[in-house]
Protein backbone atom coordinates (compact mmCIF):
# COMPACT_ATOMS: atom_id res chain seq x y z
CA UNK A 1 0.00 0.00 0.00
CA UNK A 2 0.81 3.72 -0.85
CA UNK A 3 2.32 5.69 2.52
CA UNK A 4 0.48 8.74 2.51
CA UNK A 5 3.70 11.05 0.44
CA UNK A 6 1.96 13.66 -1.39
CA UNK A 7 3.44 12.86 -5.18
CA UNK A 8 2.77 15.81 -7.81
CA UNK A 9 1.32 14.80 -10.56
CA UNK A 10 3.13 15.04 -14.02
CA UNK A 11 6.77 14.46 -12.20
CA UNK A 12 9.28 12.31 -14.35
CA UNK A 13 8.74 8.76 -13.60
CA UNK A 14 12.44 8.69 -12.31
CA UNK A 15 11.11 10.43 -9.36
CA UNK A 16 8.38 7.94 -9.14
CA UNK A 17 10.87 4.93 -9.16
CA UNK A 18 12.78 7.06 -6.87
CA UNK A 19 9.96 7.51 -4.45
CA UNK A 20 8.48 4.60 -4.27
CA UNK A 21 12.16 2.72 -4.44
CA UNK A 22 11.94 4.77 -0.35
CA UNK A 23 8.69 4.43 0.59
CA UNK A 24 9.71 0.66 0.38
CA UNK A 25 12.93 0.99 2.54
CA UNK A 26 11.14 2.42 4.74
CA UNK A 27 8.17 -0.15 5.15
CA UNK A 28 11.50 -2.41 5.44
CA UNK A 29 13.28 -0.78 7.81
CA UNK A 30 10.09 0.01 10.02
CA UNK A 31 9.45 -4.45 9.94
CA UNK A 32 13.04 -4.80 10.69
CA UNK A 33 12.61 -2.19 13.27
CA UNK A 34 9.41 -3.93 14.67
CA UNK A 35 11.02 -7.52 14.57
CA UNK A 36 13.83 -6.44 17.04
CA UNK A 37 11.31 -4.80 18.79
CA UNK A 38 9.55 -8.26 19.48
CA UNK A 39 12.31 -10.20 20.15
CA UNK A 40 13.13 -7.90 22.55
CA UNK A 41 10.41 -7.58 24.46
CA UNK A 42 10.29 -11.63 24.40
CA UNK A 43 13.63 -12.03 25.89
CA UNK A 44 12.78 -9.45 28.63
CA UNK A 45 9.45 -11.03 29.39
CA UNK A 46 11.49 -14.53 29.66
CA UNK A 47 14.14 -13.13 32.06
CA UNK A 48 11.15 -11.42 34.68
CA UNK A 49 8.98 -14.64 34.07
CA UNK A 50 9.86 -16.19 37.98
CA UNK A 51 11.35 -19.48 37.68
CA UNK A 52 9.67 -21.53 40.40
CA UNK A 53 13.09 -22.95 43.01
CA UNK A 54 15.90 -23.09 40.48
CA UNK A 55 18.80 -23.08 42.61
CA UNK A 56 20.74 -21.02 39.98
CA UNK A 57 21.46 -17.15 40.78
CA UNK A 58 18.62 -16.29 37.90
CA UNK A 59 15.90 -17.55 39.87
CA UNK A 60 13.28 -15.33 41.15
CA UNK A 61 13.44 -15.26 44.89
CA UNK A 62 10.46 -17.01 46.88
CA UNK A 63 8.91 -15.27 49.99
CA UNK A 64 6.89 -16.25 52.86
CA UNK A 65 3.11 -15.58 52.38
CA UNK A 66 1.54 -17.35 55.51
CA UNK A 67 2.49 -16.04 59.14
CA UNK A 68 4.22 -18.91 60.89
CA UNK A 69 0.90 -19.51 64.12
CA UNK A 70 1.87 -19.25 67.57
CA UNK A 71 4.89 -16.80 66.67
CA UNK A 72 3.48 -14.52 69.48
CA UNK A 73 4.40 -17.18 71.79
CA UNK A 74 8.00 -17.51 71.21
CA UNK A 75 10.78 -17.28 73.66
CA UNK A 76 12.76 -14.06 73.39
CA UNK A 77 15.79 -13.67 71.39
CA UNK A 78 16.73 -9.92 71.84
CA UNK A 79 15.29 -6.25 71.71
CA UNK A 80 16.18 -3.55 69.41
CA UNK A 81 15.67 0.40 69.35
CA UNK A 82 15.98 1.73 65.38
CA UNK A 83 15.55 5.54 65.38
CA UNK A 84 15.58 7.53 61.96
CA UNK A 85 12.92 6.85 59.49
CA UNK A 86 11.61 3.21 61.25
CA UNK A 87 11.71 5.11 64.81
CA UNK A 88 11.31 1.89 66.09
CA UNK A 89 10.78 -0.88 68.42
CA UNK A 90 11.72 -4.36 68.30
CA UNK A 91 10.77 -7.36 70.22
CA UNK A 92 12.91 -10.49 68.05
CA UNK A 93 11.42 -13.95 69.41
CA UNK A 94 12.49 -17.51 68.23
CA UNK A 95 10.91 -20.76 68.17
CA UNK A 96 12.61 -23.82 69.78
CA UNK A 97 15.20 -24.39 66.83
CA UNK A 98 15.89 -20.85 66.39
CA UNK A 99 16.37 -20.85 70.36
CA UNK A 100 18.54 -23.58 70.89
CA UNK A 101 20.44 -22.66 68.05
CA UNK A 102 21.45 -18.94 69.54
CA UNK A 103 22.13 -20.79 72.75
CA UNK A 104 24.27 -23.53 71.31
CA UNK A 105 26.58 -21.13 69.44
CA UNK A 106 26.20 -22.94 66.26
CA UNK A 107 25.80 -21.42 62.90
CA UNK A 108 24.47 -21.57 60.51
CA UNK A 109 20.77 -21.78 61.90
CA UNK A 110 19.71 -25.34 61.00
CA UNK A 111 16.43 -25.66 58.66
CA UNK A 112 13.19 -25.04 60.46
CA UNK A 113 14.53 -22.06 62.20
CA UNK A 114 11.86 -19.32 62.41
CA UNK A 115 12.80 -15.70 63.68
CA UNK A 116 10.43 -13.24 64.57
CA UNK A 117 10.98 -9.31 64.40
CA UNK A 118 7.77 -7.79 66.17
CA UNK A 119 7.77 -3.86 65.48
CA UNK A 120 5.78 -1.22 67.46
CA UNK A 121 6.54 2.94 66.92
CA UNK A 122 9.00 3.72 69.59
CA UNK A 123 7.04 6.68 71.69
CA UNK A 124 7.42 8.43 75.16
CA UNK A 125 5.28 7.00 77.92
CA UNK A 126 3.38 10.30 79.23
CA UNK A 127 2.59 7.95 82.26
CA UNK A 128 5.88 6.78 83.28
CA UNK A 129 7.39 10.05 82.67
CA UNK A 130 5.03 11.74 85.47
CA UNK A 131 5.90 9.21 87.54
CA UNK A 132 9.87 9.53 86.56
CA UNK A 133 9.58 13.16 87.11
CA UNK A 134 11.16 14.05 83.62
CA UNK A 135 11.20 12.78 80.24
CA UNK A 136 12.86 9.71 79.61
CA UNK A 137 10.24 6.38 78.98
CA UNK A 138 10.19 4.97 75.84
CA UNK A 139 7.83 2.34 75.46
CA UNK A 140 5.84 0.71 72.10
CA UNK A 141 2.56 2.20 70.89
CA UNK A 142 1.12 0.59 68.04
CA UNK A 143 2.55 -2.39 66.06
CA UNK A 144 3.82 -1.28 62.79
CA UNK A 145 4.52 -5.08 60.67
CA UNK A 146 5.52 -8.39 61.66
CA UNK A 147 8.66 -10.14 59.84
CA UNK A 148 9.76 -13.45 59.80
CA UNK A 149 12.69 -15.04 58.70
CA UNK A 150 12.49 -19.16 58.23
CA UNK A 151 14.94 -21.07 56.97
CA UNK A 152 14.56 -23.30 54.08
CA UNK A 153 18.23 -24.05 52.47
CA UNK A 154 16.64 -25.61 49.95
CA UNK A 155 13.60 -24.15 49.44
CA UNK A 156 15.07 -20.27 49.69
CA UNK A 157 18.39 -21.10 47.93
CA UNK A 158 18.14 -18.18 46.32
CA UNK A 159 18.16 -15.72 49.32
CA UNK A 160 20.57 -17.78 50.92
CA UNK A 161 18.66 -20.14 52.26
CA UNK A 162 16.39 -17.69 54.18
CA UNK A 163 12.50 -16.57 53.52
CA UNK A 164 12.09 -13.56 54.20
CA UNK A 165 8.39 -12.18 55.21
CA UNK A 166 6.90 -8.79 56.02
CA UNK A 167 3.20 -8.38 57.40
CA UNK A 168 1.13 -5.01 58.26
CA UNK A 169 -2.31 -5.97 59.28
CA UNK A 170 -1.61 -9.24 58.65
CA UNK A 171 -1.06 -8.98 54.98
CA UNK A 172 2.22 -9.87 53.09
CA UNK A 173 4.41 -6.72 51.61
CA UNK A 174 4.19 -6.05 47.85
CA UNK A 175 6.97 -8.15 45.99
CA UNK A 176 8.90 -5.01 45.11
CA UNK A 177 9.24 -4.11 49.10
CA UNK A 178 10.12 -7.95 49.35
CA UNK A 179 13.09 -8.15 46.82
CA UNK A 180 15.06 -4.99 49.30
CA UNK A 181 15.05 -7.73 52.00
CA UNK A 182 17.98 -10.40 51.13
CA UNK A 183 20.50 -7.44 49.83
CA UNK A 184 20.85 -6.07 53.00
CA UNK A 185 20.49 -9.22 55.36
CA UNK A 186 23.42 -10.75 52.76
CA UNK A 187 25.74 -8.29 54.53
CA UNK A 188 25.58 -10.52 57.46
CA UNK A 189 27.11 -12.74 55.94
CA UNK A 190 29.25 -13.68 59.27
CA UNK A 191 26.24 -14.62 61.01
CA UNK A 192 23.88 -16.18 58.72
CA UNK A 193 22.32 -13.48 57.05
CA UNK A 194 21.15 -12.58 60.91
CA UNK A 195 21.67 -9.41 62.52
CA UNK A 196 20.17 -9.90 65.88
CA UNK A 197 22.16 -11.70 68.55
CA UNK A 198 20.91 -13.10 71.93
CA UNK A 199 20.72 -10.99 74.83
CA UNK A 200 21.67 -13.15 77.73
CA UNK B 1 35.38 -7.64 144.82
CA UNK B 2 37.50 -4.50 145.06
CA UNK B 3 38.78 -2.12 141.99
CA UNK B 4 42.60 -1.83 141.43
CA UNK B 5 42.38 1.47 143.17
CA UNK B 6 45.62 2.18 145.19
CA UNK B 7 45.55 2.35 148.49
CA UNK B 8 48.07 3.36 150.65
CA UNK B 9 48.58 1.57 153.59
CA UNK B 10 48.06 3.63 157.45
CA UNK B 11 45.80 5.99 155.94
CA UNK B 12 42.70 6.29 158.55
CA UNK B 13 39.72 4.22 158.96
CA UNK B 14 37.98 7.51 157.40
CA UNK B 15 39.38 7.48 154.24
CA UNK B 16 38.50 4.27 154.25
CA UNK B 17 35.18 3.78 154.29
CA UNK B 18 35.11 6.83 152.30
CA UNK B 19 36.47 5.23 149.42
CA UNK B 20 34.94 1.96 149.95
CA UNK B 21 31.68 4.31 149.50
CA UNK B 22 33.06 5.52 146.35
CA UNK B 23 34.29 2.63 144.59
CA UNK B 24 29.97 1.10 145.58
CA UNK B 25 28.79 3.79 144.37
CA UNK B 26 30.89 3.75 141.34
CA UNK B 27 29.96 -0.27 140.91
CA UNK B 28 26.01 0.65 141.11
CA UNK B 29 26.26 3.27 138.27
CA UNK B 30 27.86 0.82 136.12
CA UNK B 31 25.67 -1.89 137.11
CA UNK B 32 23.06 0.67 136.05
CA UNK B 33 24.30 1.75 132.81
CA UNK B 34 24.45 -1.51 131.68
CA UNK B 35 21.24 -2.15 132.62
CA UNK B 36 19.86 0.53 130.64
CA UNK B 37 21.82 -0.37 127.74
CA UNK B 38 20.79 -3.99 127.81
CA UNK B 39 17.24 -2.85 127.38
CA UNK B 40 17.74 -0.14 124.73
CA UNK B 41 19.37 -2.77 122.51
CA UNK B 42 16.59 -5.35 122.92
CA UNK B 43 14.26 -2.49 122.23
CA UNK B 44 16.24 -1.66 119.17
CA UNK B 45 16.62 -5.64 117.96
CA UNK B 46 13.00 -5.90 118.57
CA UNK B 47 12.10 -3.29 116.32
CA UNK B 48 14.32 -4.21 113.64
CA UNK B 49 13.66 -7.69 113.38
CA UNK B 50 11.40 -8.05 110.09
CA UNK B 51 7.52 -8.79 111.35
CA UNK B 52 6.69 -11.68 109.22
CA UNK B 53 3.92 -10.77 107.15
CA UNK B 54 1.60 -8.65 109.17
CA UNK B 55 -0.63 -6.38 107.58
CA UNK B 56 -0.22 -3.33 109.42
CA UNK B 57 2.14 -0.33 108.86
CA UNK B 58 4.73 -0.91 111.58
CA UNK B 59 5.57 -4.59 109.16
CA UNK B 60 9.01 -4.27 107.79
CA UNK B 61 8.81 -5.34 103.64
CA UNK B 62 9.65 -8.39 102.95
CA UNK B 63 11.76 -8.60 99.16
CA UNK B 64 11.93 -11.62 97.08
CA UNK B 65 16.00 -12.60 97.50
CA UNK B 66 15.87 -15.77 95.38
CA UNK B 67 15.69 -15.73 91.38
CA UNK B 68 12.47 -16.87 90.39
CA UNK B 69 13.96 -20.16 87.99
CA UNK B 70 13.42 -20.25 84.19
CA UNK B 71 12.75 -16.84 84.08
CA UNK B 72 14.80 -16.77 80.56
CA UNK B 73 12.37 -18.76 79.00
CA UNK B 74 9.10 -17.03 79.92
CA UNK B 75 7.22 -15.28 77.70
CA UNK B 76 7.09 -11.53 76.04
CA UNK B 77 4.94 -9.07 77.73
CA UNK B 78 6.86 -5.65 76.12
CA UNK B 79 9.86 -3.92 75.66
CA UNK B 80 10.96 -1.01 77.31
CA UNK B 81 13.75 1.67 76.54
CA UNK B 82 14.87 4.19 79.67
CA UNK B 83 16.79 7.85 79.23
CA UNK B 84 18.69 9.67 81.18
CA UNK B 85 20.44 8.13 83.87
CA UNK B 86 19.46 4.77 83.51
CA UNK B 87 20.13 4.09 79.60
CA UNK B 88 18.92 0.53 79.70
CA UNK B 89 16.73 -1.38 77.75
CA UNK B 90 14.35 -3.18 79.25
CA UNK B 91 12.78 -6.97 77.93
CA UNK B 92 9.33 -7.71 80.10
CA UNK B 93 8.92 -11.05 80.65
CA UNK B 94 5.84 -12.82 82.06
CA UNK B 95 5.18 -16.33 83.56
CA UNK B 96 2.17 -18.12 82.69
CA UNK B 97 -0.28 -16.69 85.23
CA UNK B 98 0.86 -13.17 84.36
CA UNK B 99 0.52 -13.74 80.33
CA UNK B 100 -2.70 -15.23 81.42
CA UNK B 101 -4.20 -12.20 83.49
CA UNK B 102 -2.49 -9.60 80.83
CA UNK B 103 -4.61 -11.47 77.42
CA UNK B 104 -7.69 -11.65 80.20
CA UNK B 105 -7.41 -7.52 81.22
CA UNK B 106 -8.04 -8.69 84.19
CA UNK B 107 -6.71 -6.11 87.15
CA UNK B 108 -5.31 -7.01 90.23
CA UNK B 109 -3.05 -9.49 88.83
CA UNK B 110 -4.02 -13.02 90.65
CA UNK B 111 -1.52 -14.53 93.26
CA UNK B 112 1.42 -16.11 91.52
CA UNK B 113 2.16 -13.69 88.62
CA UNK B 114 5.41 -13.28 88.39
CA UNK B 115 6.65 -10.35 86.12
CA UNK B 116 10.52 -10.16 85.36
CA UNK B 117 12.25 -7.21 83.75
CA UNK B 118 15.41 -8.05 81.90
CA UNK B 119 17.56 -4.55 81.99
CA UNK B 120 20.50 -4.06 79.88
CA UNK B 121 22.22 -1.11 78.49
CA UNK B 122 21.35 0.48 75.69
CA UNK B 123 24.23 0.68 73.01
CA UNK B 124 24.43 2.05 69.56
CA UNK B 125 25.36 -0.63 66.93
CA UNK B 126 28.19 -0.73 65.09
CA UNK B 127 28.10 -3.20 62.65
CA UNK B 128 24.36 -2.67 61.81
CA UNK B 129 24.98 1.33 61.36
CA UNK B 130 27.56 0.31 58.82
CA UNK B 131 24.93 -1.31 56.88
CA UNK B 132 22.22 0.66 57.26
CA UNK B 133 24.35 3.58 56.35
CA UNK B 134 23.79 5.76 58.98
CA UNK B 135 23.86 5.88 62.83
CA UNK B 136 20.55 4.84 64.29
CA UNK B 137 20.97 1.25 65.57
CA UNK B 138 20.83 0.47 68.95
CA UNK B 139 20.72 -2.98 70.58
CA UNK B 140 21.15 -4.83 74.27
CA UNK B 141 24.98 -4.31 75.71
CA UNK B 142 25.78 -6.17 78.74
CA UNK B 143 23.07 -6.71 80.86
CA UNK B 144 22.89 -4.56 83.89
CA UNK B 145 20.46 -6.42 86.03
CA UNK B 146 17.40 -8.03 86.47
CA UNK B 147 14.37 -7.34 88.36
CA UNK B 148 11.14 -9.37 89.61
CA UNK B 149 7.40 -9.10 90.85
CA UNK B 150 6.07 -11.92 92.50
CA UNK B 151 2.61 -11.43 93.90
CA UNK B 152 1.31 -13.12 96.97
CA UNK B 153 -1.34 -10.66 98.49
CA UNK B 154 -0.82 -12.22 101.88
CA UNK B 155 2.91 -12.38 102.05
CA UNK B 156 3.69 -9.04 100.86
CA UNK B 157 1.10 -7.52 101.70
CA UNK B 158 3.18 -4.73 103.21
CA UNK B 159 3.67 -3.58 99.72
CA UNK B 160 0.84 -3.83 97.85
CA UNK B 161 1.21 -7.66 97.36
CA UNK B 162 3.88 -7.53 95.65
CA UNK B 163 7.53 -8.44 96.37
CA UNK B 164 10.12 -7.46 94.77
CA UNK B 165 12.99 -8.53 93.77
CA UNK B 166 15.97 -7.04 92.05
CA UNK B 167 19.68 -9.24 91.23
CA UNK B 168 23.07 -8.25 89.61
CA UNK B 169 25.47 -10.34 88.88
CA UNK B 170 22.95 -12.89 90.70
CA UNK B 171 22.87 -10.62 94.00
CA UNK B 172 20.05 -9.46 95.46
CA UNK B 173 19.83 -5.67 95.96
CA UNK B 174 20.75 -4.21 99.37
CA UNK B 175 17.41 -3.50 101.90
CA UNK B 176 18.31 0.26 101.50
CA UNK B 177 18.28 0.10 97.74
CA UNK B 178 14.87 -2.10 97.94
CA UNK B 179 12.81 0.17 99.99
CA UNK B 180 12.12 2.66 96.79
CA UNK B 181 10.87 0.42 94.44
CA UNK B 182 7.08 0.00 96.54
CA UNK B 183 6.79 3.89 96.84
CA UNK B 184 7.43 4.51 92.96
CA UNK B 185 5.02 1.43 91.81
CA UNK B 186 2.47 2.68 94.63
CA UNK B 187 1.85 5.21 92.24
CA UNK B 188 0.56 2.83 89.75
CA UNK B 189 -2.52 2.14 91.64
CA UNK B 190 -4.68 2.24 88.23
CA UNK B 191 -2.44 -0.83 86.88
CA UNK B 192 -2.36 -2.98 90.49
CA UNK B 193 1.26 -1.10 90.96
CA UNK B 194 2.28 -3.06 87.13
CA UNK B 195 4.11 -0.04 85.07
CA UNK B 196 4.43 -2.38 82.08
CA UNK B 197 1.34 -2.78 79.43
CA UNK B 198 0.92 -6.07 77.21
CA UNK B 199 2.71 -5.11 73.63
CA UNK B 200 0.41 -7.21 70.87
Amino acid sequence: MKDNIPVKPGVSATVDAAITHIQRRYRMARIAFLLVAVVTVTGVVAFMTPASGHADGEAAPIFVTKIPPGYRDWRLISVAHEEGNLNSFAAVLGNDVAIKAYRDGKLPFPDGTIIAALHYHHVPSEENNKVFGRAQSFVPGPPTNVQFMVKDSTKYAATGGWGFAHFQDGKPGDPAFMKTCFPCHAQAKASDLVFTHYAP
